[in-house]
């Protein structure tokens, strides 16, 4: 039993689809959530950067004391070398192999679909992740800039023309492929699935990787022994490297409430 | 006479429209310019985060020894205080007023347009702008904040449904105002100009703020005596905070010529 904070870290506001999976799953549990606004994207960066940024985000919450860590940010689980994120004094969970495991349990026919930023998709973490688990799938990843920057803009809806428009666009490769399950590799993702269900049609089945983090870690903490005594109402807290008021904006979109007061920004000093 | 190089900056690849201007008008100058490709874009972020970057830009070409700056992003010419870019140790030229003045120059109804990024129209910094030279001026400013990313994604075609369907949609307030002029005011959207062209229709000018920006450089080395010695083949090197081959490869979209040799990688270590 151990009653300190979860740490949540992304590159912005993606992993707010992790945070409300959490906050489901483990109602009683206070979440301590890092956000890089000010150097938000991600997905469009080197390697070196990404790692650079990624550690500087664990380091961050390391320092606040949190007893597990759950990198709801895709880019950055791909990109971590495995012997760091395994040489951490706390449990870290990936949104990457926990996503591939839920695929790999939802598939017939043997074929993966993986939608996310440049750079997971350069990564091959899904491929890798996705071998490792059995080797005879058939995996098709492809890359989707675009789709971050329309989904912070608000453009989520349904039948928003800019949406279809870039789905038509970048899932043609999946449905060619013919994938019975498509990972939506990148936590901004859910919030166009309608759009994503549509274009794929029906009997395609979505994976979450928001939500798969989410479960994975709760797997984790009890393995662990590391859950909390139970409880309601635990606390969400929301640091972030800009300013707080587009994230309390932009967040409401991901977690469907008011986020103000719970929003903490700070300046990062990089090393 | 001073055979320094001059220092130009962006927060990504959007000044280089810029260089390519510069190199144009002043074919002899040795030019150094930096993109902050691993912080990019500032666009969306907030005041405070912008003027601490661009701060961080300036003093980084200051210490390699330029002997003026060209401020070719427009969110940072927005938003750095005029009293910091007055006490430079150089001359200091943003692309807001260069744009600006152009405009009064062109318009004949006195009804101007500005697009830009979020961050630039919240900044008032071109109605400011204007309306110290002409207050009798019409100003209507309209973010629009998907053009840079679908832009550095590669959609630039006159007739890219993804671009048209934007235009049509950030456009229609300047059209319904009856402007005859039209700031770009991010200097990555001259590379979408004919679809912006297509879409306001015939009799608007259409002011590069890049261009605009090199041309008014030009005229301040003229007025304090600093051009170097007539030559031609002067060196452009670009630095960059993020990984060289991103940007040597978008960059080329920009200049239209390769830029690999040219391109030096480093870490920006922030204060």
């Amino acid at each position: 039993m151990d009653n300190r904070p979860i740490g949540v870290f992304d590159s912005g506001l993606g992993g707010l689809t992790s945070v409300r999976e959490l906050a489901r799953l483990l109602p009683g549990e206070d979440l301590l959530y890092f956000g890089d606004t000010a150097r938000t994207p991600y997905g469009s960066r080197s390697r070196d950067t990404i790692i650079r940024y990624g550690r500087e985000d664990v380091e961050l919450l390391l320092a606040r004391g949190v007893k597990a860590i759950l990198c709801a940010c895709n880019t950055v689980s791909s990109t971590l070398p495995a012997d760091y994120t395994a040489g951490l004094p706390v449990p870290f969970v990936g949104v990457v192999d926990a996503s591939a495991a839920a695929a790999v349990r939802a598939t017939k026919n043997g074929r993966i679909g993986v939608i996310a930023t440049a750079a997971t998709v350069k990564s091959g973490s899904y491929t890798r992740a996705l071998d490792a688990l059995d080797g005879s799938l058939a995996v098709t990843a492809k890359a989707c800039p675009l789709f971050v920057p329309v989904i912070e803009n608000g453009y989520v809806g349904r039948e928003e023309p800019i949406v279809t428009a870039l789905a038509r666009e970048y899932l043609a490769p999946l449905k060619e492929a013919g994938v019975d399950t498509l990972i939506l590799g990148c936590t901004h993702y859910p919030l166009i699935a309608e759009a994503i269900a549509d274009e794929m049609g029906p009997g395609v089945t979505l994976i979450d990787s928001g939500a798969q983090g989410a479960l994975a870690l709760r797997g984790a903490l009890e393995g662990a022994g590391l859950l909390r005594a139970r409880r309601s109402g635990g606390e969400v807290q929301f640091y972030v490297s800009d300013s707080g008021e587009n994230f309390a904006e932009v967040g409401s979109l991901f977690l469907g409430k008011d986020l103000a007061g719970a929003v903490h920004p700070f300046t990062l000093a990089a090393p």
